[in-house]
């Protein structure tokens, strides 16, 4: 079986799972269980220059097997010794949600904003997280969406199809909204979702649902400008069309806000070539994903992305033939 | 200048500092702050075959320079360059106080007990942390002493010099008990420490303290058998004479507290030869550092550090002729 039929048989046999069943951390059942585990609404707060930011997460998605859904493009084989060399679980591997809040003088910006409204037992933890934080969704300024997809804008609308934050633009490139709005099942040929024709028409009316609502509240990105003096914007297209990669600036430190452009800590960072079964253009990604990786490792630029493990905040180095994420650190909780 | 007169040059500078003076979180003072930050009190909880296993935190200290107290037989210029290779600051480190809570069915067992009458402004939050997993003092059967510096003792007794855990039996091994009774400088000749007389001086006062207080609650720990079925003990000196290593075990799962082996996920990995300022025995120290990472990488056995950045469970892994730590990750706070 070649690694394309391979992939194939796996997707068209259904066998991921969206949503996870159990919590990573639940109390062991043969003694009675004390209080539950730490609730999933810390927050990381830190400056950059004149910024204040802050991580928060919205849950995570449980993927059991790791494999085609992670690195479809590699053997069975290859994904086992990657996650054994790298002491992981050989039967599932849970995808954090990470959303970043960037506060200055006079705005209130989110990247990103989860699951909300499509959200699974595990995820859409965003509205309790804010709150946490200190945040109202009141006072929200702006959203940029990196891209598109259910994980990234569920979050804008509550059950009542009414907008979470009414008082915020929403930012997303021109080429990511056209693409959603005219998609179709034949769109997906070149991404491993293209098997699972129930899942990608979900995913295109989801977005169709969100972009209507709110249309009145939608700002395109003009990708030569900067935006409110602090973020500047490229496309990494391949994860989705126009999917942006977005640098947030303040005095001399800077933050690359990488999105999607890689979706765990192992595996992708050793090989991008093996691919994401999510991306919409298979190859287009993995060739995204080596040249923004090349670019973070040659520039030392701190990254933070949606879906590595929390917080997410680190660098890329490069090892061997390919590269590593060598996260942050922290010595407290 | 050779590497031995830089270092009794710094240590005799005094250019540790014990206490750290602000947090490594604080939000940024150009807009008006929010809530701070998460609170120090965060917990890990999971299980270990029939066990449940919890991490707490008791805090950190702030080590600024970093070198000579980490690496002190390295060159600073060996230091800031693996500094700066793992993204670290080469100013300050911040080094965790990690408290691991073992609960079976009839047994509670703390793992050390952090700073507790002797902590600073970033440490002693053991009894808050305890709270907020849902534990009461008064319900700790055991408490297990890897060594008995003050920040693994501290948290043995209270400022009315009263026991914080009335109903706790208290393991140490007799080896230890012994060399801090009759310690004098004189037995500190072999450490980096020795050119601090007065931190020297008053550890040796802080564990004699608390020791007469103990009296009647302390027990020898048996090399040569398990306790309560759960724990099995070896000897690491250096660090101490009778710091210990302690596997827990429940059915086929186990965990090595490795307690001060190694003070930091940088540098002594890489190198275990470059020492640490705290070691009673720099060269014994180094010798069983090395051995017990070399088990460790063989064995791929989990380990759980009381220094390492937060959580500190992990594995170690071979890498050229040293090792690296390859810290578990989590989706969510």
């Amino acid at each position: 079986m070649n690694r394309r039929t391979l992939l194939k048989t796996s997707l068209a046999a259904g066998t991921f799972t969206q949503l996870p069943t159990r919590s990573a951390w639940a109390g062991n059942p043969a003694i009675s269980p004390l209080v539950n585990s730490d609730s999933p609404n810390g927050f990381k707060r830190f400056s950059l220059g004149d910024l204040e930011l802050t991580i928060l997460s919205d849950g995570y998605m449980r993927q059991s097997p790791v494999h085609p859904f992670l690195a479809p493009l590699a053997q069975p084989n290859e994904v086992k010794a990657s996650l054994e060399a790298a002491f992981r679980s050989t039967d599932s591997i849970d995808i954090a949600m990470n959303i970043g809040v960037v506060r200055s003088k006079d705005r209130l910006i989110l990247l990103d904003t989860g699951m909300g409204v499509f959200a699974g037992p595990t995820q859409g933890n965003l509205a309790r997280s804010l709150a946490k934080a200190g945040f109202k969704t009141t006072d929200v300024t702006d959203v940029i969406l990196s891209h598109a997809h259910t994980d990234h804008i569920g979050g804008l609308i509550d059950k009542q199809n009414k907008l979470v934050y009414p008082n915020a633009a929403v930012h997303i490139t021109k080429v990511e909204y056209e693409f959603w709005q005219q998609a179709t099942l034949a769109d997906f040929k070149k991404s491993p979702a293209y098997q699972m024709q129930d899942f990608v028409t979900q995913t295109i009316a989801n977005t169709q649902t969100v972009f209507k609502l709110l249309a009145p509240r939608l700002n395109f990105i003009d990708l030569s400008k900067e935006l409110h003096g602090i973020f500047t914007f490229e496309l990494a297209p391949g994860h989705t069309p126009g999917m942006i990669l977005t640098t947030i600036r303040s005095g001399s430190e800077e933050l690359m806000y990488i999105a999607d452009l890689i979706h765990a800590d192992v595996l992708l960072f050793d090989h991008p070539e093996w691919g994401f079964f999510g991306d919409t253009d298979l190859q287009q990604a993995v060739a995204s994903r080596k040249r923004v990786l090349q670019q973070l490792s040659e520039s030392k630029t701190k990254a933070f992305a949606f879906h590595l493990p929390w917080p997410a905040l680190g660098h890329v180095r490069q090892k061997g033939t390919g590269f590593e994420w060598v996260p942050e650190v922290y010595a407290t909780p």
